[in-house]
């Protein structure tokens, strides 16, 4: 429980009826911020990753110490015209409308084989476009770690549809 | 070398005449993350520090790394309206206009002593807000860490005048 227990949850944020998982209390705490990286990191350090995605911004939270307790480099996908040089992108949908996500082009090399990190996975419809940025670039995605699922919203059961592993260090129900 | 000559240069982003100085190329490579934050942890690790605050986004990448690595926690200084629970803000100029910087309102104890982090150092006015949010909060701002320092432009300048210290990996002229 030191990882979940340490997630605060504000009902109503952003929206009436959402639970937000907050995982700024978890990260705030020394122990915290320390069990969720080793957590991540043991699972990961013996399946030959070579780079470490984030998902702009709470990805870059929990990805970089990752990446750099892994001992790898961290690549960030950022939200449209945020990155300075060559990026290729992808559209995905949103609830009203859509949003686009980029990477650089030189950040990824043929053959490389990516853990793919983020805060949270809900839809899961940015972790798609992500997944898909990066075999785009001839990336192989090795798994999708989150430090929550949200079960109930399907994010996971889409990923694995696609064929993806999907980990998470905890799961809130009833979402 | 092994910092800045990993640091890219791309003229006229994101406006005629800048030159933007891109830390991705730095934080891709496992050699330069690694430089990156043990240099910094290196300086900080006997000075006390309680609590890691990085400012959005770019400041997450290099502050929540050397949080881990010093064994402290890691908190968020986010743009208006992003953060979940009650937060503190303070507003700051922009060239055309002004922005709002926030704080989670418990994210610093009164007394707590606060590495502030960022990737660079321009004009200051972010961090000087920045530095407002966690003297509002009763916190005191050890030193100010930057991967790069813009000298010319003068924010490091701006924040010893008002009493901080700075500290940068390296600095760009001529900007």
């Amino acid at each position: 429980m030191t990882i979940k227990s340490r997630i605060r949850t504000i009902p109503h944020y952003p929206h009436q009826g959402i639970m937000f998982r907050d995982i700024t209390t978890l990260l705030k705490d020394s122990v915290g911020l320390r069990a969720t990286v080793q957590e991540l990191a043991h699972r990961y350090k013996d399946m030959k990753i070579d780079k470490v995605v984030g998902i702009e911004s709470r990805g870059f939270i929990v990805g970089t110490p990752l990446a750099y307790e892994l001992g790898l480099g961290f690549v960030p996908i950022r939200k449209r015209g945020k990155l300075p040089a060559e990026t290729v992108g992808r559209d995905y949908q949103l609830e009203y409308g859509s949003d686009r996500i980029e990477i650089h082009v030189d950040a990824i090399r043929t053959g490389d084989r990516v853990l793919l990190v983020d805060d949270l996975i809900a839809t899961g419809g940015t972790a798609e476009a992500a997944v898909g940025l990066i075999e785009d670039m001839g990336g192989e995605v090795v798994e999708c770690a989150f430090v929550i699922d949200l079960p109930d919203i399907g994010g996971r059961a889409r990923l694995e549809k696609l064929g993806q592993k999907v980990f998470a260090l905890c799961e809130f129900e009833g979402d």
